[in-house]
């Protein structure tokens, strides 16, 4: 499992023309070698792979790639030693995470630019991937569930969240995948709204965001939920925002469509009620290892769907001062179509 | 308030000769703007300063900074045009957190070495940035004070963690500080242990390192409980990381102390025992916006321990297959002492 991934970024390597990469993103390197949240830098060769950490994760490290380890406490410079033992002159960094002093601490190699490729390699998942991402989703739904019943009026938002954070756990969760977001009335016109101790009120809309982290996987799924009566107004802004998201789910075809595609079809449907200006996000984006990664799904990126890639398709409108609505569900792509990771029959047309 | 930190940072500015920064990091950005958990670029002149966001965070950025904020989707592009038009040449970038990406878009520019002097200036805490950290730290007591009658032989690690979790929340946090981590026997001799389903039993140390996130500031602390009976060993493995926290603790003189000093008067006394082998990270570190900030407490770092510095003082032992202590408390740093915040009475010698 973990072979495969190293020979997968090996082939890129070879691509690329380098001879070793660094990386340093936590989530790559429980990608490459299985053990997670840990902090230190690993070295991946076309022949070799090994992993420089401090004395704090040293037995960790260990315990699950033996002498592939280097404790160190001063890793910088045991990095450049074993990169001159072995020969090595090119080395890859991903620009984009990579900081300007790594760059210089290793100014007397050949430095080249790899950036996002263990990101594109992340965005295929593998069977092992899918199931984790699957439990993850399930169990933040499992989580929701026992929520549900106590989301009404006169409860506040950060009483839901933090029940919702609690229940997610309960169900088996490592964490939340994420902070949990509830938002209602105006205070959901911020995508990013952190919960108050506003009370819900009769006739707002609710927006819930949340997600589980399970065996260092995680989901992402948000609702929106109407509180009490539908009127004409209502009913249009939420069925606006619940055909984007389902035909631009329905019209992916792997292999064909590219995610900028499927944007359009979102705005193009929300354009159709006269409120995609108010839909200020993209579309989605990738979900597994990090809550956000590729693929991004947005009006600039124009990869072409593949088989096993996981998304969301998340799309919103946030009219100031007044309401917001987003609808998320994750997405796993098969052969033909695309399965909806934890459908919620509830999430309908009102 | 954010004026005196504004001056604080131009102070260095033109100490380092630069004419600009470009502040990435969203704790700089709460720091220097007081809107918390944004994602944008802060750039500060000499005159001016101006946020860069994404129409994501154009509402949220706007009804605090008014026309101080560019909303754009074209960041970097926007970025250097305003540069360019206020004729600004140098820009000074923390090489430690900037990516090597901005360093290349940034490149018409004179790139100056501003490495860490945002950290520097946070170091030195504000009235009411002390405030919201003993409210953290008070916040996570009083959560910790509703969890401790439950912990005893039986329950598991995750579920005590799981419930201190959620009282933190219940009492008035935004969120935890970080994941809490319940470690115990065996599992306590790595640091950061992720709580299992493993239950606690008669005999074992239990480690529970947790904190709570509140107004954006965060606190850490650790305690240590043995289950069931004292013997020597375990009087001594205990009373030797309690010693060396309080002499450590004492030792402080603000204005003349170094932190190296105070590292190593923790090891000196766990040496004492021959126990400072088993002791494998640094001593502490400053908790403030980040849980993790300056100063650092280790033998590397020879800076003066200054009133209005909050950090932590957490020696531990760590003995691999045997067993974890750690004892972490906050000191705030006065005139002419520290201050224990939260102090514990019921962490003492056994």
């Amino acid at each position: 499992m973990i072979d495969v991934r190293l020979a997968k970024i090996r082939s890129r390597m070879k691509e690329f023309d380098v001879e070793s990469i660094a990386i340093f993103s936590s989530s790559d390197i429980f990608y490459f070698t299985g053990i997670n949240n840990i902090e230190g830098v690993l070295i991946i060769t076309l022949e070799d792979e090994r992993l420089f950490v401090s004395p704090l994760y040293g037995q960790i490290a260990e315990a699950v790639l033996g002498d592939k380890v280097n404790v160190s406490v001063t890793l910088m410079k045991d990095i450049i030693d074993y990169l001159k033992k072995n020969d090595i002159q090119s080395l890859g960094l991903d620009f984009l995470s990579a900081r300007i002093q790594y760059e210089r601490d290793l100014s007397g190699f050949d430095i080249k630019d790899f950036t996002n490729q263990t990101k594109i390699v992340r965005m295929i998942k593998e069977k092992d991937e899918i199931n984790s991402i699957k439990r993850a989703a399930f169990t933040a739904r499992n989580a929701f569930m026992k929520v549900y019943p106590y989301i009404k009026p006169g409860k506040t938002e950060k009483e839901i969240a933090d029940e919702l954070a609690y229940q997610i756990r309960k169900a088996g969760a490592q964490k939340e995948a994420f902070e949990t977001i509830v938002a209602s009335g105006a205070n959901a016109s911020n995508p990013h709204h952190i919960p108050t101790d506003k009370k819900i009120e009769d006739g707002e809309f609710v927006v819930i965001d949340f997600g589980a982290n399970v065996d260092g996987y995680n989901s992402d799924m948000t609702y929106t939920f109407l509180m009490g009566k539908k009127d004409d107004e209502k009913r249009r802004f939420f069925n606006a925002v619940f055909y984007a998201q389902l035909f631009a789910t329905e019209m992916i075809a792997p292999g064909r469509t590219t995610v900028k595609d499927v944007e359009q079809r979102a705005r193009d449907e929300l354009k159709k009620y006269d409120l995609d200006k108010f839909f200020i996000h993209s579309l989605g984006h990738g979900v597994g290892i990090d809550v956000h990664e590729f693929p991004y799904i947005n009006s600039k990126n124009s990869i072409v769907i593949e088989p096993n890639m996981i998304f969301t398709i998340e799309p919103g409108i946030y009219i100031p001062g007044k309401l917001g609505i987003r609808l998320e569900h994750m997405v796993l792509v098969k052969e033909h179509d695309v399965e909806v990771i934890a459908f919620t029959p509830f999430m309908e047309a009102i």
